[in-house]
């Protein structure tokens, strides 16, 4: 299962196959039950993660009781809340599996001294936060520009198996639309076929 | 000026008040006149901007016809359009300064270099990331939980110096609304006063 951390390491290090493997070795991998809570929401983040297997979802609930999802990572993802910089280094959202799960477990107290160790992987890190970037500027700007149906019209194109992985009514939230739009949506695309 | 610049750096590295004032001589600064488009969508980006004075502006044109604005960016912020890793490395985004804008100007192509001769600024780089992350999801996220009348409400707390700086249908765009609403928003707000 470490063959997925060696192909993604690959995209953004200049390292033989050899020194890929060694160090996809040396990374600490744990499993997780469906359901585990990896970060509550107001806990200081002492973790982060990329994903050899399943589903997590970033959500929070706010004052009023309303719980909003944000995010699902997928195989492949790294899953970090950026908040060290923040005034209270408190998490403002949630972590939780959704499936079974494999992970890749980052301990931030040890990253600097990981990068002094190897240099490498401090220009690794620069790089796949470039990628997660990118991504989350696109990702942003696409919700902002797009109405629910494009927005889902756009997970069908470039997520489709989310579709029937999560939770509709959570699917519906990180959509920005209520579960009965989300059912309307899906009729009109007429996408049972997927199931 | 640049003081803005190494109080900035100051943040994010261990280093002497000398060594910050030697980091900031060396940058390369630059002035560019309000209505200066600094990255056209569909480029290449080749250059990413710390801003010391003025304010820009990110937005895109649709198939359609449509623009959106996604971002403003002000002082003591850094500006990157974060494609390096995607496939086309187009940018989906064009940068334009709404303001007489003074701007540390970083060459992408360099970027490498001027890591391997200051391996500090890779540490600083990083970090400032980090950071800039976990403003994003935040910004993402909030959007995604609130209302137009409780976003505008954050921009009221967060940025109020915004609302009377940039043209008001890029300000609603920005906020995911028509110029009408914003006026009926901004009127139940009854900030009048700000200006």
């Amino acid at each position: 299962m470490k063959e997925i951390l060696v192909n993604y390491m690959k995209q953004f290090a200049d390292l033989s196959e050899a020194d890929l493997i060694s160090l996809a070795e040396n990374v600490p991998v744990g499993s997780f039950k469906k359901g585990t809570v990896l970060l509550h929401q107001g806990e200081v983040p002492d973790k982060c993660f990329f994903i050899l297997k399943g589903c997590i979802r970033q959500y929070a609930i706010d004052v009023s009781g309303k719980e909003t999802t944000f995010n699902f990572f997928t195989e492949e993802q790294s899953v970090t809340i950026f908040n060290q910089h923040s005034k209270d280094k408190l998490s403002n959202y949630s972590l939780s599996c959704l499936e079974d799960c494999v992970l890749v477990v980052g301990d931030l107290a040890l990253e600097q001294d990981a990068y002094d160790q190897y240099p490498v992987l401090e220009m690794m890190t620069r790089k796949m936060m470039e990628a997660d970037m990118g991504r989350i500027q696109d990702e942003f700007s696409s919700f902002v520009a797009s109405t629910p149906e494009e927005r889902f019209k756009a997970l069908l194109e470039k997520r489709a198996e989310l579709i029937n992985r999560v939770p509709q009514y959570q699917l519906a939230s990180y959509l920005g639309i209520t579960p009965e739009s989300l059912s309307r949506i899906k009729k009109r695309f007429d996408i049972t076929h997927l199931k």
